[in-house]
Formats: structure tokens, sequence, C-alpha cells
């Protein structure tokens, strides 16, 4: 399961919550493991999660009847449905029908409860949560907010139930950590792959092109190639463009894709010939602040002292006016999980934390630098996701 | 322009509308250009474009201080830009800046205005727009809510933005059908790529996998690939799966990436060898089906008088209980634009629109089958933006 049920269950309990729900696609997926297409692609669509406290009854799924198939030919672990909507799918009565088609018939033939909000009030009431205290997760409504004006409100307490996911989702399950190593080990071996054209006259496109090819054949889905070289290097976002490699150039990678639905966000640096002396040195100084930081992540640590010690280690160690706002963050199913390692984070490292460290450096004019790894925390400190050193890389 | 400023000022005079404020990521990039990849990748990042009424004042973008370097970078047609949050970028100051790089160090000059929505309220505020009538597209709004809560909140009369900009987005201009002609084609090409291994034996993600690879190499991005083969082509959604491809078996694609942020939404059908005598009569209704919609689009038609003729022409044409929810709808920055093709909609075709006409076949147990051609409507009729036939592909 990728929903982390025991640390829902304890932190409903702490606040009192007598159900949760999820609403946003990322919620969706992780409570349930179903992916519902279109809440993915668009806005506006929607799916539900009903996910009661023990003993309040069983989560249930609000689905459009326009999604069905993917709930029968996915691992779900929820099977409770709720459908809404009209869709037209025939039925060949004189053929064997297969295991997915056989529960798509039973989907199919499940009452159509109107509209989502219609079906949400319908299992909140089945389930007697009406005057309860619920987390509702905004993140997935809808623009004009109607389908949560349920049709026939049940008077809900109705609490932030997108922070509150947040919080769950912090600590990851082991499959949780599976998918985000497999995302992290494809966006190095996609680095790779850029890499192995680097040489003068090639441009950003052709290196993100490169990168991108290498993740889909991989398994991943391109999101995050932030590939930049030269002065260019020094965009924090930068989108690759036609320039073209020189000698001497910076090549910054931020980047990572999705693997089944999680992220990986990684950053590496090469040099096309022999680096400058300043790049050398900062990106040492950067280098030695991320591995200082993961040396220190172990359960119980602020993540705010983590930002304290990064950053002055990076002005000791070789650039004095090194100034961050942030030395890295969670992730999961969402690029920016919890915790987060600013100097103004009240969170504290727990095991299963799943964190990106990285110290990034942006100069106009001269470039930009970034280490940026991925790391598990375990009761005894941190456990590398990355197969790869973040020393700087020289290509001759 | 992306955007359609004729049609955005004679409805905003026509609901006597002061300004419009768009908070998703399709419109922000559809009113301004601006591309904000977090708001793009992640749920909750914020950015928006305030685009008042002729003689109301300029428009503005409100933007993060950390998206700055894109706003740089890319061709924004909306220069007055209001700044929120902190952001560490050097600055070479011995380097000769690009153009680029030096519209970067003026960006991140300008004052921080705090806060998402103290920035908005503020721009609001200098617009005189407090107790103006203003259609706020509240599709990007954070999950808390808690932005437009705005600091300084000058009263305004808010009415729906997200449908206001359907509205508005309905009617394209020449670099919007520009861009989707070319997603069409290159949903086409990668299309020709799958079936260019299709044999038996392939899997369904092989042909998925090649599909991907070339969007790619045109410069599009994976995002719909519903890719299924046999009686798994009949699942509405069907994602690619390990099932290998039999002689006899059906290969549906309902497909269509990303060009430069428009979608494509296209259908071609493929039989690896002799189609079954039903597969070639349902296929030829169905293709016949989307030909008469075709045919009947042009500027003041009723898109629900073409649905009625589309389903009948497909009963008529060899599938006797043919029965659908809609045939078709409009596409651009968003895969689901107005109009809408369905007995129900009130939508009537403009000159301008481009649509998606379609009429998909599911039946579990048998397969799928489905043509889905992009088209642009033209003062004379629609002109097609495909370069294949949806006539049945024979493999052998």
């Amino acid at each position: 399961m990728l929903l982390n049920l025991e640390r829902l269950n304890a932190r409903m309990a702490a606040d009192g919550i007598d159900a949760v729900i999820a609403t946003s696609p990322e919620n969706v997926t992780y409570a349930s493991g179903y992916w519902a297409l279109s809440q993915w692609i668009r806005r506006g669509p929607q799916t539900y999660v009903v996910w009661p406290a023990p003993g309040r009854g069983a989560p249930h799924i609000i689905a459009s009847a326009s999604l069905l198939d993917l709930l029968a030919d996915q691992e779900v672990s929820v099977s409770n449905i709720a459908k809404f909507g009209d869709f037209v799918v025939e039925i060949d009565d004189r053929a064997e029908l297969c295991e997915a088609d056989s529960r798509q018939r039973e989907l199919y033939g499940l009452a159509n409860d109107g509209s989502a909000g219609a079906a949400l009030s319908r299992v909140l009431d089945r389930l007697g949560l009406a005057g309860g205290r619920i987390a509702v997760d905004e993140g997935g409504l809808p623009p004009s907010l109607a389908a949560f004006r349920l049709d026939k409100p049940p008077s809900i307490d109705a609490v932030d139930g997108f922070q509150f996911f947040r919080q769950v989702r912090a600590v990851k399950t082991p499959l949780e950590v599976e998918r985000l190593r497999k995302a992290a080990s494809i966006a190095e071996a996609s680095i790779e792959a850029a890499l192995a054209i680097a040489a003068p006259g090639v441009s950003e496109e052709q290196l993100a092109l490169e990168f991108n090819l290498e993740t889909l054949r991989l398994g991943g889905l391109p999101v995050l190639y932030c590939i930049g070289t030269g002065a260019r290097s020094a965009m924090p976002n930068v989108q690759p463009a036609s320039r073209k490699l020189r000698e001497g150039d910076i090549i910054r990678f931020d980047v990572g894709g999705r693997y089944k639905h999680y992220r990986a966000d990684i950053a590496r640096i090469a040099v096309l010939g022999e680096p400058s002396e300043k790049i050398r040195s900062y990106h040492h100084a950067l280098h030695v602040g991320v591995q200082r930081g993961i040396e220190m992540l172990k359960p119980g640590i602020k993540a705010a002292h983590i930002f304290d010690a990064v950053v002055e280690t990076v002005r000791r160690d070789g650039i004095p006016h090194y100034k961050r706002t942030h030395v890295g963050h969670g992730i999961g199913i969402d690029g920016y999980d919890l915790p987060d390692l600013s100097p103004s984070s009240t969170d504290i490292i727990e095991e299963g934390m799943v964190l990106c460290v990285e110290t990034p450096y942006y100069e106009l004019g001269f470039g930009g630098l970034q280490v940026e790894d991925m790391v598990v925390v375990r009761h005894d400190g941190a456990e590398t996701l990355m197969q790869s050193s973040g020393a700087l890389r020289v290509i001759s």
C-alpha cells in the first residue's frame, strides 16, 4: 500500500478526526492506489476517497462512471465504490469476459448517484459521519467549489485536509521508498544519457531530448528538466533552449520525472573541458554542504538546525556570501512533500521520511551550480537513494 | 498572442466586467504567454494575471520571485510585473549580462509585495478596481483559499472567471491554431511510429513507448496515450499494459500530447491482420459519423444539432444501438475546451473554434473502436487539422 495507514490513524486519533476526504489527484492515488487519468491531466474532473477513522466504517472511492475501467484494471486498495454520472459501455453477452472486464461490468452496474457531490453526501450519510469532524483535502475541489456544496450537505465540521494529508504523507511506506529509489535512478541514468552527447555545438534542447528519451525508455515520464548551459545555467528554472555548448561551460541539471506517479528531483553539475577555479571551489563548497546535511539527518533532529549547519558549511568551505531560503524538502507523490529544510521550519525529522537535500547557487553572468541528492531517513541516519556521487563531472 | 483579446474585450463589455483575474496555469499562460513551471507541475504555487477592461489600465502579472527567470526568458505579452516572495540570485558585477539576464536583474529588483494575495490586492488597488465587477478564475486558487482572502481585500464583486475564460478561449487565435495543428500532426506521426513495430507478440507497453518517444522527438510532451489491444481496447481510458498483440487484434489509439502547452486528442484504429466483419462494419459507421459531424460544422449551427445528426448517422450506417453522451468537444491549452457536442449543449459553433469530433464505441468482450479528428471552423465550414484518414488501418 502507498498509504501509511498507521500514521493516518495515529494522526486522526491525535486530532480527533472522524474521517479524511481526499480530493486532489495526489491524495486520491496515495490513499487508494486509484489513478484517475482525467483528474491528473486536467483541472476539474472529480474523484474522492473517504477514509474513516478505525471503527467508523470502511473506506470508499467516489468515482466518475467514465473512469471505472481504470478502477477495474489497477491495483486499488479500496473496494467500496460510489459511482456518479453515466457512461456508455456495451457488453458482448456471448464473450467470456476476463477478470478486469467482469469487474468493469459490475462497476458499471452500480447506481448512478448523480453528481460527485451527491455521491459524496450519500457516502458520508451512509457512514454516519454527519456532525463529524472531517479533514477535507480542498486541493481537488472544482473551481466553482460547487461540488462541495453537497446536494444534501451533512453538517460536518471540516478542517484543512490538504495540510493533514501532507503530514501523513511525510513518512513513506516501503512501497513508496521503492518507487522513489527507482525514480531517482531513472533521473541519474537520464543525466548520463544526456552527458553522453555533450560536446561543443550541442544545444540545451538536444541534451534535454536525450534526457527525456532515456527517462521514457526506463519507464519514467518527463516532468522536470531544467537543463542550462554557460551563463544560462544561473536561471533557477532554466528551460532548455537553442544555446549551444562551448568549451568551459557549466551544464546544470535540476531534473526528475515520475515513476509510477512518484517524483524524482536531483541536481548534478558537469563542465565541458577544464573547470575554472571559481567553478571548482564553489562546487566543492556546495557538495560538502549537502554531505553535511545528509550526515546530520536522523530521527529527532530539527529541520531548521540542518538548514543552519548546511548554510554555515557552504560559507566556511568556499562561498562566504552563500544565502538560501531552504536547503531541501521532502519528496513523494508530490515534488514538495514535508519536511521543509528552512530556517523557519518547525518540522522534526522522522524515520521513513524521504528528502531532497540541496545547495543551489545562482549567479547571473557566471552560472549556476547545484548538488541535490535524494535520501531516506532510517533509525540510525540517512540512506542515500543515489548511485552517483555529487562531485563535479568533467567532460573531456 | 495566444489571447483572443478582441473576444475578451467584447465579453467583458457584454457582461459588464471591469477586469478578469487568471489564476489557473492554463489561463495564466493563455492570457500572458507566461509559463510558470511550478504551477504547471504542482498544486499550490500561485501566479496571477490581472487583465482590465479597455480604458481601465494595463494588464499585470503577479509572479513569485522564484520564477522570474522564466518571465525574463519567455515571450511574455504583459510587461507590468508585481513580485512576491524572496529568492536569492547573485549577480556577477564584472560580467556583461545578456538581455535575459539584464531583464532578470531588473525583475529581482522589484519590491517584494509579501504574499501572492497581498501583491494581487496591491495591483487591484493601484488599478482602482475596488468595488469593480471582476471575473475571478478560481481554478488556480490555493487549497486553503487563503491567498484569495486578500490581505487588504478591495471590495470586489467577484463572478465565475473559470467559466468566463472558457468562453473567451473557445475561439482560437491564429497562433493557437498553428500550435494545435502541430500538436495533432505530432500525435499522428507518433501513431505511425507505434504501428511501425506492431506485430504478434509486441506489447501495449512497447507500442506506447514508441508512441511517446516519437512525440518527444518531434517536440511534444507525452500526456494522453490510451493504447489498448484486443478486448482491452474496450476500456475507455485503457493504460498500456503487458498484453501482447495477437492476429486479428484491434489496436485502439486515443492519444495526444502537448506542443508548446497546447493539446492534441485524436483517435485511430488499426487491426493486426484481417479485420472481422463486425470490426469493419462498426468502424465504417463510426467513421461516417465523424465525417457527417465535420461536414455540418459551420458558424451558427447548434452543437446539439450536430450531436443528433452524428448519432443518427452511426445508427443508420451500421451500429443501430449506438449511444453516446457527447460526440466531441473543443480543444486548446486545455484538453476539453468549449464547445461541447452533446445533446444538452447550448453552444453555437463559431468561426475559429477548434474541435475534436469523435465517435467512440466500447464493448466489453469485443473491443473498442473510435475515430477522432481535430478540425478548425472557418467561415465556410470545417478545415481539418489531420493529415491522415480516419479509415480502418490494416497491418499485414
